[in-house]
């Protein structure tokens, strides 16, 4: 029986038995793996009514501390969102298998074959806030890429994490794989969070999966290697060369889809030349969509708009608002998202291929959108089944990051008595 | 006139001209760098008696010093050295350029198509100590990846370092490339690298490239992410099944050829079977070529071997020693890795494709080695032109780091006006 009072005790056991559990996952058949996704996808399902009682606890708990909205709405599960859980645990479960697989292969003038195979990264933590299904996502993709994980989710989130986890542990039964591939932290107690930071000897990665503050202290604090992942301020920017049809649809879908995520939009730009018509047009749309327009000098005359201050650049609202601007063209936009952007996701909007390439060549974000919405970051959009984040970051991971950036490699070396001159 | 009191002043200055280089870098054309190598090549062979002259002084300080022989091997230059170095550089210069090359495309079924395209990482700090050619394949793979970079060397190559920088920067004002782009810290003062590992704002990554007390230094104090670069602790495991001539060769090569360097063999394993002769062949072999020989249980009666104590084991000699153990068999060898090696190169001897495969699966080394020797351990040789070292850790980069590992990537999204449902 773990003693829940004594936190570095605690952390220390499960980083043992993680690091244990990450030796077997390693040579894991990929099967097994399969075997144990499917089963929590099953088990999931089969105790639906548990994980929404147990999400009610946590939904009740959140209103009464007053959580936003927003906030809310990541919370909140429902039949839908959790067959989208189980739905993202198949799809990871049907995935090939990333570790073995080899990446690149030569042979160099001494005689020597070389082969670059994917490996498992190790032990993942990941520290997250309200989103249940982090739980799902980040113990699927760190297994499927044969890594052991420790999630320590936030008090927001207890409950329905705890229901979910108990899901995948069913899984990994049903494998005979070893149940501390995927621990999560048993206690709402911070300090567990403060331990995982300078786990380094059982830790090989942590993912911090949150706001601002969540994500500034993990950076700060951590004596572990961190995959960032900053806030999504994303832009959309609406070119002189813009369709208005595909210019309107994509705004309101990057602000009003969900607005609660990251990739959702909360900076408009507007080509000067398209402000006062095309512009004017989008602005009523979000108007009429309930969208607070927070506009920019010249637009601030437009019905429903109220004037933007200055901080409202650069924020991530993650709510029903957004901030507008007005710029001089492609090369305005990219200033104004250079110093005010996030590095998440940018779009432009525009038929013309010079305005595109322009934006994408000098924007280094970690994905670039040409009309299309920015709510399409997303791991499951792009194909990788799930996402344990949007790394903002550029070192190893970056973007949406499934089971294939959960992996190290190593290199294979073939010789035949080779001795070096 | 910089003021080399004041350090953090300095390194401030310094971090803000890498950040403007590195903005211009990110669209440098191939062929400017192109240019950029070459030139450095050509100023290199140009440079020779200044560079040689300079090498003069850091050995003469260094024997003052009293440095070891393995470590003066480090740090001398001859021609044939420069000629390598000019060689690196050119072949750095011809490599296909990384930047903006698309590792993957794919369709995704909304209809999106994603690209994955090759970034620059940004500005990358590198603190190295005493081998001097570090100055110029750290600066050509930063700059061929469209970094810029702040090399910071060892006092012992103070000399020899800042002689090789100034024919980097004759191959940037050649090719009209910014100056700024490869910048070397102008004093010997270590506050300078105390001030690099906090530079957060403006350095992307940092490079550790020395002996453990530099990079344990790095690891524990960096606020930036950091590639590390552990000792070399490589071993060659002799299977049962090994063919002798083979093995002889690769154990002497591996040892022998330069003890230096992190890719040469510390620790000899024999099986139990061939100990007592294919062993005793080798050990005399090494014996023969002066080779302290520190010998575990079962092998110390051989003529000219020492006994072996605990702490050779597992220990980066850098010099003409080696530790011998007897093991039962591929999985004590493997154990005994496990145990004592440091993740960077080993090598098993056999003929048995089952011992190799267990081997390669079950050690997870930066680099693996079958029937070749560990001093193949090395970018040039894997064919990467040049590398800025070898990483023992797993994020991001691993094993021998060349201009590949040296980028990020980014995601290029096209859509058609395309919303997310």
């Amino acid at each position: 029986m773990k003693d829940l009072e004594d936190i570095p005790g605690l952390m220390d056991e499960m980083g043992r038995r993680a690091r244990a559990a990450a030796a077997d996952l390693a040579f894991a058949p990929p099967e097994a793996k399969r075997t144990a996704l499917h089963g929590a996808a099953d088990a999931l399902e089969a105790q639906r009514t548990e994980i929404l009682t147990a999400n009610g606890h946590d939904m009740a708990h959140g209103e009464g501390k007053g959580l936003s909205p927003a906030m809310l709405d990541r919370l909140m599960l429902d039949d839908a969102r959790l067959d989208a859980i189980a739905n993202g645990l198949r799809a990871v479960a049907d995935q090939a298998d990333p570790v073995g697989q080899v990446i690149a292969e030569w042979e160099v003038p001494s005689g020597l074959r070389i082969r670059r195979v994917r490996t498992p990264l190790g032990v993942v933590g990941v520290v997250f806030e309200s989103r249940p299904n982090v739980t799902a996502d980040a113990g699927a993709l760190c297994l499927k890429a044969g890594n052991s994980v420790i999630l320590r989710g936030g008090s927001e989130s207890f409950h329905s994490a705890r229901a979910i986890h108990a899901c995948l542990i069913a899984g990994l039964q049903t494998a005979g794989l070893p149940e501390d591939a995927i621990q999560i932290v048993p206690t709402r107690d911070r300090a567990a969070v403060t331990e995982m930071l300078r786990m380094r000897g059982y830790l090989d990665v942590i993912v911090p999966r949150g706001g601002k503050g969540l994500v500034g202290l993990v950076e700060a604090e951590a004596r572990v290697p961190v995959f960032a992942h900053l806030e999504g301020i994303c832009h959309v920017y609406v070119d002189a060369g813009a369709d208005a049809a595909k210019a309107r649809a994509v705004v309101l879908n990057a602000k009003t889809r969900r607005t609660g995520i990251c990739g959702a939009a909360e900076c408009l730009l507007l080509h000067r030349a398209i402000a006062g018509e095309l512009g004017a047009r989008i602005i009523a749309d979000l108007v009429a969509a309930g969208v607070e327009v927070r506009a920019g000098e010249g637009l601030q005359h437009l019905p429903g708009v109220r004037p933007a201050a200055l901080e409202d650049f650069g924020r991530e609202f993650l709510d029903s608002i957004i901030a507008v601007a007005v710029v001089e063209d492609v090369d305005g936009a990219i200033a104004h998202i250079r110093r005010h952007g996030s590095g998440h996701t940018e779009a432009i909007v525009t038929e013309e291929a010079a305005a595109a390439e322009r934006f994408f060549t000098r924007i280094d974000s970690a994905i670039l959108m040409h009309n299309a919405s920015t709510q399409f970051a997303d791991g499951g959009e792009f194909g990788m089944g799930a996402e344990i984040g949007i790394a903002t970051g550029k070192i190893h991971a970056r973007g949406p990051v499934g089971a294939e950036q959960l992996t190290s490699f190593k290199y294979l070396v073939t010789g035949n008595g080779t001795t070096r001159p």
